[in-house]
C-alpha cells in the first residue's frame, strides 16, 4: 500500500510511523487515519517488529483535525469509520471501537511527541501505550473551545491516565498545558530536550526490543488493558493461567539462563 | 430565599457561594447545607451563570463539622438529608446521594480553597470539579481522629482523584497535609500565593465563561462523571451520539468561525 | 510457630515482620510465604497490635523470587497456594486470592522498603496499604526480562496505585526505577534518607497506633478496598451504615472529648 499522509519505516526491530503533513502541522485527515491504521496492522503482523513508534514530521506531532475536513464533516459519519474490519467476536468490543485498535496490538506503541499535540492528535497519543515528549511541547484537548465534546473515547482514556480531576481541568478548559505540567500530572511518561527526544525514545525502544520477552510483553499489555474491566480475582486467575504458559515457554528459560550467565537475552517470543 | 450561613453573588457570568461563618472557621451546619444546596440549584438554573465558585469567608475554607451539631446528631439522621428533592428516575442514582448533586450541575464548579479544609469541608471540596488552593492551606480528612469513618462517599471520590494509596494514607492517618503535598498527589489542581488566589481563580473562571462552549462543557462534565460506570465502548458510543448533536449546534459553528477569524468566540450554548 | 525465613516482633502496639535472608537479598521462598502469611494472621488477631510493618533484613527489601525455587517450580503449582485457609463465603473472593489476605487485615500494613524491591518483592509491597522507602532504593517489576508476565494480580494492583500509563511503563520495560521517580508516580508514599527510614516509619506508625481510632481504621481500610467494586451510591450507602455504628461507639465519644479537651485520645476500638 502506498501511504499518502504518513511515512513508514522499519529498522532494528522498530517500526516508525510518521505523520507527514508538516506544512499543516500534521493536521489529521481521513487519509491519515486510513494510513495509520494500515501501518499499525502491518507492523503488528511483522515478525521483525517488536516496538512501534508514532511521531510527527516537522515541528508538530499533530495540531488537531484538518479544518477543511472538519467543516465538511457529515454529522452522520461520526459513528462510522471507513475501513473498519468486521467485528471479531473473540475480541473485547472495547478494543474494536474506531481507535480501539491500538490496545489490540500485541507490541508496545510509543507516542514520540515532537511538538504540538492537540485535539484528535491528543486522542491518538492517549491510545498509545506510552508518551515521550520534547520538553517544549504544548498540549491541549481543544474540543470545548470549538464547541465540541470529549471525542472518540477520550473521556475514558484521559482519566485512566491522569485521574479524574486533571481530566476535568484539561477537558473543561481546553487550555494549553506545558510539558512540565504534562509530566507532573502523568499525561506524558517522560520529557526530553527536543534535540534528545529521538535518541532517548529509541534507546528505550531498543531496550524493549532487545531485553524484554516479546511473548511476555504481549501478555502484559493485554493484562493491563483488561484490568479496567476486571475484579482482582479475575485478574489473578488470568495471571495464573498466563503464568503456566510462560513457565513452559522458551523465553522463560532464556530469561533465567541469561540472568544467571549475566549476558543479554536472545528472546524469540516462543 | 434568605441565606443564613452563606453569601451568594453573581457577576460577569460567575456565581460565587461563600461559606460565611468566619468566626467558626465556617464549620459546617445543617443550615449551611441547606443554603449551599439551594444556591447551587439557583446558579445551575440561572442562564447568566456559566461557572460556580465555592469558597469560604475569613481564613478557613471549612474546618469541618460544627462540633455542637455533631455532638447533637441523631445517628438515625445520617442516612436522611433534609430538603432532598424527590428521586429523579431519569438521572443516575449515584448523583442523587446527599452530596451527589454537585456532579449533576451542568456547569463547572470550582472550589477556591482559601484556608483550612477539613472533614466535611474536604468532602465538599472533593465533590467540586476542580480545586484551586492558597499555598498555605492545610488539608485533613480528620475523621479517624474523631472515631469516624470515610463519610458521605469520600471513600469513593478521594481515590478517583488521588489514587488508591494516597487515599489510604490520608484517610487512615487523618494527618495534616500541606498544600505542596496536596498538589503533588493531585488533591488540588493548582496552588497560588494567598494574595493571588482570588485573581488566579477568577482568571481561570472567566476564561471558562468566555472562551469555552457552555453546551460542550455541560456534555463533557457529564461524560467524565459517567466514565467510572462505563466501558470504553459505552463511552465511545455516547461520545459519538453527543458529537452528532454538537456538530449540528451553533456553538460548533461559532467555535470554528472564531478560530478561523482569530477572534474570541461568542458562544450561546445552543 | 517457629519462623524460618522471617523475624517477628511486637512492641508498642506495632508488629514488625522482617524478611530475613539477608545473604540472599531476602529472595522469596515458599517458606517465607508461609511465614509471612502466618505472622500477618497472628498480628491481625493480636489485640495488642494496631499497626503492622513489613520490611527486610540487610540491604534489600526483597530482590525477587529465589532463583532455585523459581527454576524448580512446577507450572501446575502456580494456581495453588499451600496453606490457604478454606474459602470464606462471607468475604469478597477478591481478598481470598493468594496474596489477597493483605487487604483483609483490619489494621494498617506499611511496607518499609529498606532496599531493592523487585519482582515478587514488589508484588508484596503493592499489597501493603502504604509504602515508605529509603531514598536509595531501586524498584523493578523484573518479570518481562525473565520471560514472565504480570504475576499474582500485580496487573491489577499497580495501575490502581500509579495509574494506567505508569503501570504500562514499569511492566513492559521491567526497567529499574529510582526512588525519586517512584515518589513522583505514586509508587511509594514517602521517601526518607536511609538512616532516617526506620525513625520516620515508626513515627508514622506510632501516630496511627496512638492518635486514630482502631475501629474507624478497620472500617476505612475496608471501605477503600471495596471502592473499586462499587458505585458511588453503594459506597455512600455503606458509609451511612458504618457512620450510624460509629456514632454509637465509644471511640467517637472519646474522639470528640479528646478534641474538645485538647488532649491525646485513649481509643479502645469499641
Amino acid at each position: 500500500m502506498a501511504y499518502e499522509h504518513i511515512l513508514y519505516d522499519v529498522s532494528d526491530k522498530i517500526a516508525t510511523i510518521t505523520l507527514n503533513r508538516p506544512d499543516r502541522m500534521n493536521a489529521w485527515t481521513p487519509t491519515m487515519e486510513r494510513d495509520v491504521r494500515h501501518a499499525m496492522e502491518v507492523s503488528s503482523a511483522d515478525e521483525n517488529v517488536r516496538v512501534i513508534i508514532l511521531t510527527g514530521a516537522g515541528r508538530a506531532f499533530c495540531a488537531g483535525a484538518d479544518m477543511d475536513a472538519l467543516k465538511g464533516l457529515d454529522p452522520n459519519d461520526v459513528g462510522r469509520a471507513s475501513n473498519l474490519p468486521p467485528f471479531d467476536m473473540n475480541r473485547r468490543p472495547d478494543w474494536q471501537t474506531r481507535y480501539g485498535f491500538y490496545p489490540s496490538i500485541g507490541k508496545p506503541v510509543i507516542a514520540m511527541l515532537n511538538g504540538a499535540t492537540a485535539g484528535i492528535g491528543l486522542v491518538h497519543a492517549l491510545y498509545c501505550d506510552l508518551r515521550f515528549a520534547a520538553d517544549n511541547t504544548v498540549f491541549t484537548t481543544a474540543f470545548a473551545r470549538r464547541g465540541l465534546i470529549a471525542e472518540h473515547g477520550m473521556s475514558w482514556m484521559l482519566p485512566h491516565i491522569v485521574g479524574h480531576a486533571n481530566a476535568m481541568d484539561l477537558l473543561l478548559s481546553a487550555r494549553r498545558v506545558s510539558s512540565e505540567e504534562a509530566l507532573r500530572i502523568g499525561l506524558v511518561n517522560r520529557l526530553c530536550p527536543p534535540e534528545k527526544l529521538r535518541e532517548e525514545t529509541y534507546a528505550y525502544a531498543h531496550d524493549l526490543a532487545d531485553m524484554v520477552s516479546p511473548s511476555a510483553v504481549a501478555v502484559i499489555k493485554r493484562q493491563l488493558y483488561e484490568v479496567p474491566f476486571q475484579t482482582l480475582a479475575e485478574a489473578t486467575i488470568e495471571a495464573n493461567r498466563e503464568m503456566m504458559v510462560a513457565l513452559n515457554g522458551s523465553d522463560f528459560r532464556e530469561g533465567v539462563a541469561s540472568f544467571m550467565e549475566k549476558r543479554p537475552p536472545r528472546f524469540t517470543g516462543k
